[in-house]
């Protein structure tokens, strides 16, 4: 079948981490591409309901009561009711990388009607440097069949570490309740052919849906905040995850790739609930964001969590006048860390980070 | 035929500047879609050759002895034997928009076999507007069949005027000598359908070979240097625009767009001859690129004539060190300002961006 390899690209360095409600039928479309790999699924919702996992694949499953149980009062960190709560997989995982993907994704198609396999494309991206420094008009210079061009500076050519694949969606596009009211009908049919780096120093919405990183690199800031049950806001998880990723990869020199691979969308959710949900989100994030493009982090911080630390404080400085909500999130961001420390004990991320290992 | 249109969009209003040694046959290719502007021809080298334009065009042709007559001791500041001497073409043009393409560029054809249009697209590019401040991922937020994404805040949805559409190529990509040695046989086959905007804060390497731009919103910027003859450089004209307009776009907040439309670019010029025009620039772009990343315009430079004058200060004082051709290149680019506002006397592009009629 289209897409199987004798040895699948990092079979045993990497989780794919699914946050869900209902029974995994969408697996059996990436049976030809995830089954080699573990899985993590995080059950989100009624801890007493069953989720049936298609035979075949190989995974650990936690639902509420086993969150609770692992982290207890540490346990409030983690959202309900909320996809947020897959951060939770991140965080028990003991794998380099990380492939999350929603369960209302399927496999795309590329232009000439052939199965996209998402995770290897986003394996791809990983595995080679980003290019945050300087734009290349030609986009990723390792592509086979492309290069840096004319007047890019040669001392850049090696690039820097990619910390995040960011992939795209065909079909539903992501957007926001206000335009899937306006535009109910819109479909995304362009697939455009290009992976590219983001920018150093520039921001972008980080979605959740179909998203993979390096978890010695970054991991401790894929941290999804505070959203759902009993919190004022939802669907801002990934955008709080990636305003966060973004300025600590800046920092740390880190790249962040966005593009190919795509997958296929394959509901809209409902905008009215959406929009109850973002609301609060699509004002606040008028000051959130130029809070982001401000924040400068000290050269001291040298591991991802000591970046996540100051972010937090800075959060609840300068993000605590808009609403009593960004206190308990940055008190949450502690947490988080108090929390990620613990189930990944010394010889981790950050401690390889710091000596430079992770090169 | 493909690309003929009723009304011609921006006829009167855009000129076509080309600079060359030979004829002009090119242009019977374009001829579908270059035939309603108006050309401006920069012959560069020896002036008392004949360059033959195709019939029917409508054109003013200058050479070396016109430029001179023209603009008298100022023609220094126009590069002879080199592709840099287009921008004598912007100065002398009195429309509101320009593009200019190199005569070895012919018609692409996109991916269902249809000739491309690049003007179309440049002026669709140029007329609508761009997101420098935050990213979009899914490109271009203005094409048809596409939006703001998720997360994309609505204040910033207005985006930026657009000053630069910059065109890539397909079949011999824009390498330097030392990538033109090493992969002789590169080609670029990839069309990636996309227009994005070049974030604010990231440089990028400019190419003069198929660009449009907003001549009142950037032209005094758009100079190409001293290259060629008499000079220790050469083939780093577009990058030393390219790297001037985007410090000053970013600046005066005005957006430049790359990606669509590609040409045809047939025959790649000679890796040795070119290594020759390129080694300092190979190494002294080390040095100016760090320096265009830590320029600042003071907020008193309100038009592109007083950003380009301060930025020529700042070249002098801290370019020189590198060579003394620094010195020479910031006096040219004051008697480059001279004489563009001689011939571009008041009422011109930059009283109109001082008074926000640009907008």
């Amino acid at each position: 079948m289209a897409g199987e390899r004798a040895t699948p690209l990092l079979k045993d360095e990497l989780d794919i981490v699914i946050p869900t409600i209902r029974n995994l039928d969408f697996l059996e479309m990436w049976r030809p591409f995830f089954q080699p790999y573990h899985l993590i699924i995080v059950q989100d919702g009624d801890p007493s309901k069953t989720i049936k996992v298609p035979e075949g694949f190989d995974y650990e499953l936690y639902n509420r009561n086993d969150i609770n149980r692992i982290l207890g009062p540490k346990a409030s960190c983690i959202s309900f009711k909320d996809s947020a709560c897959r951060c939770f997989g991140y965080m028990v995982s003991k794998k380099k990388y990380i492939y999350t993907i929603d369960d209302d994704c399927f496999v795309a198609k590329d232009p000439s009607g052939k199965d996209i396999n998402a995770l290897e494309q986003h394996i791809k991206n990983l595995l080679s440097p980003s290019t945050p420094h300087f734009f290349n008009t030609l986009y990723d210079p390792y592509r086979e069949g492309t290069d840096f061009v004319r007047g890019y500076p040669f001392s850049l050519r090696g690039g820097e570490p990619t910390a995040v694949s960011h992939g795209l969606w065909l079909n539903i596009p992501d957007y926001d309740a206000p335009t899937q009211l306006v535009k109910p009908r819109e479909r995304n049919t362009r697939y455009v052919d290009l992976v590219m780096t983001i920018p150093k120093g520039t921001l972008f919405p980080m979605c959740g849906m179909n998203l993979a990183f390096n978890r010695d690199l970054i991991g401790p800031a894929m941290y999804f905040g505070l959203m759902g049950d009993g919190q004022p806001i939802g669907r801002y998880d990934d955008m709080w995850a990636g305003w966060c990723t973004k300025v600590i990869c800046d920092h740390l020199n880190l790249g962040i790739k966005t593009g190919l691979p795509y997958i296929w969308h394959s509901k809209a959710s409902n905008p009215f609930v959406n929009l109850k949900k973002e609301y609060k989100g699509i004002y606040w994030q008028e000051e959130i964001i130029p809070f982001f493009k401000s924040v400068t982090l000290p050269k001291e911080c040298i591991t991802v969590q000591d970046c996540y630390l100051e972010l937090s404080k800075q959060v609840k400085a300068k993000l605590s006048s808009i609403d009593p909500y960004f206190t308990k999130l940055a008190d949450a961001m502690v947490t988080w860390i108090e929390a990620w420390d613990e189930l990944n004990p010394s010889g981790d991320a950050s401690t390889k980070l710091a000596n430079g290992a992770a090169k």
